[in-house]
């Protein structure tokens, strides 16, 4: 079950598509520019143990048209919706998994969400209803998924309208060894997607011994 | 240094209390009825260890009055802006510290945020710019504050307009033996009430092993 990851050069998509590969799971990098994700692609494979699935770099939409069923878009919110209305027409019988978090331009510790609340209910809205739209992985930072030697130190909230793909989502997350959740419907993005900058400002907080924090949910104790 | 625990005679606010007379922090407990809160003050009194700090009943200006500095709203959603009102004379020169999360009635797995955007928000407009509001303690559920065997499994993610505040209740909180995160002005209550509900979800959700899950900021292995 190959799986496209849109903006799949950028930090946070290289890293996810070598995560997947790692777990099995065959990846089609999309970008905007054809060349640069084939090039990217190849340069991650071969940095990558033989049993890997493979990685193959297209443009966005062959990307989409390669994916059996997941879409992960992976762009930055400044290209968030631009690279939706150029996908839209392959999406038919997909799901779209946004990853994407609206950071505030100039000031990464604060969000700047749009005015259907979050990007997964922008996503929805630009798609319709026919397309999923589940929210997931916002919180991951980049630098994590591209340390290949640690394991992911963050649990992933999914959310997005129907619990079925919400289920086929997690299932997705979950191959790359990390516990996921169902955070409810869309609308919980608006809380999922603004973890991230609380995050951010801690990694850049001096009051705190570490950097590329992440979240867990903490069982109790007894 | 006294602290004002309002809506101090519901689960969250007995527990706060129980947890802050056991870190030696006297507590002047506040209730629209003064003689409920004195009775279950005593009560709680009753139950701690002799060298716990002294826990008193007021009603909630009362309780106001007693504060040193430190306010805790820790009322029902429903009662937040009109005990806010009722209170609001008394706040002169003391930091309100909102720990309430607007849970849509009828679906505690929901937020209902206001036109505000958040509680601590709706505090901070009701109040003034003079009243410092702080947002915290929002995701510690009430069971996990009233079982004192157990450490509290929750990391607490502190907002508000001014630096210097939220230290303070940084530092408050900290008290408790909890870890406690500066998240940023105001605005980011909006993300941190609504991790709440995605708690109870969780906890009402039969497919995790436990109940009353908190949050924590998760550092890298390396």
């Amino acid at each position: 079950m190959t799986i496209a990851i849109l903006g799949g050069t950028g930090p946070q998509g290289q890293g996810l598509a070598k995560r997947f590969a790692l777990a099995g799971v065959p990846v089609a990098l999309g970008s905007r520019d054809a060349g640069r994700a084939a090039e990217i692609a190849a340069e991650i494979s071969t940095a990558l143990p033989g049993d890997a699935a493979a990685i193959t770099g297209h443009d966005n939409l062959g990307a989409v048209d390669a994916a059996d069923e997941m879409v992960i878009l992976a762009v930055p919110w400044s290209g968030h919706n631009a690279t939706l209305e150029a996908i839209k027409g392959g999406l038919s019988g997909k799901i779209l998994v946004d990853i994407v978090v609206p950071l505030k331009e100039g000031d990464p510790k604060k969000v700047d969400m749009p005015p259907e609340g979050s990007a997964t209910e922008a996503a929805q809205a630009l798609l319709g209803d026919d397309i999923p739209v589940m929210g997931a992985l916002h919180n991951v930072s980049a630098h994590t998924l591209n340390d290949l030697e640690a394991s992911i130190n963050c649990d992933v909230l999914v959310c997005g309208n129907g619990l079925a793909p919400r289920k086929k989502v997690m299932e997705l997350v979950e191959k790359l060894g990390v516990r996921a959740y169902n955070a409810g419907d869309a609308e919980a993005a608006r809380c999922i997607e603004a973890i991230t900058p609380i995050l951010i400002r801690i990694n850049i907080s001096k009051a705190v011994p570490f950097t590329h924090a992440g979240i867990k949910i903490w069982a109790p104790e007894h």
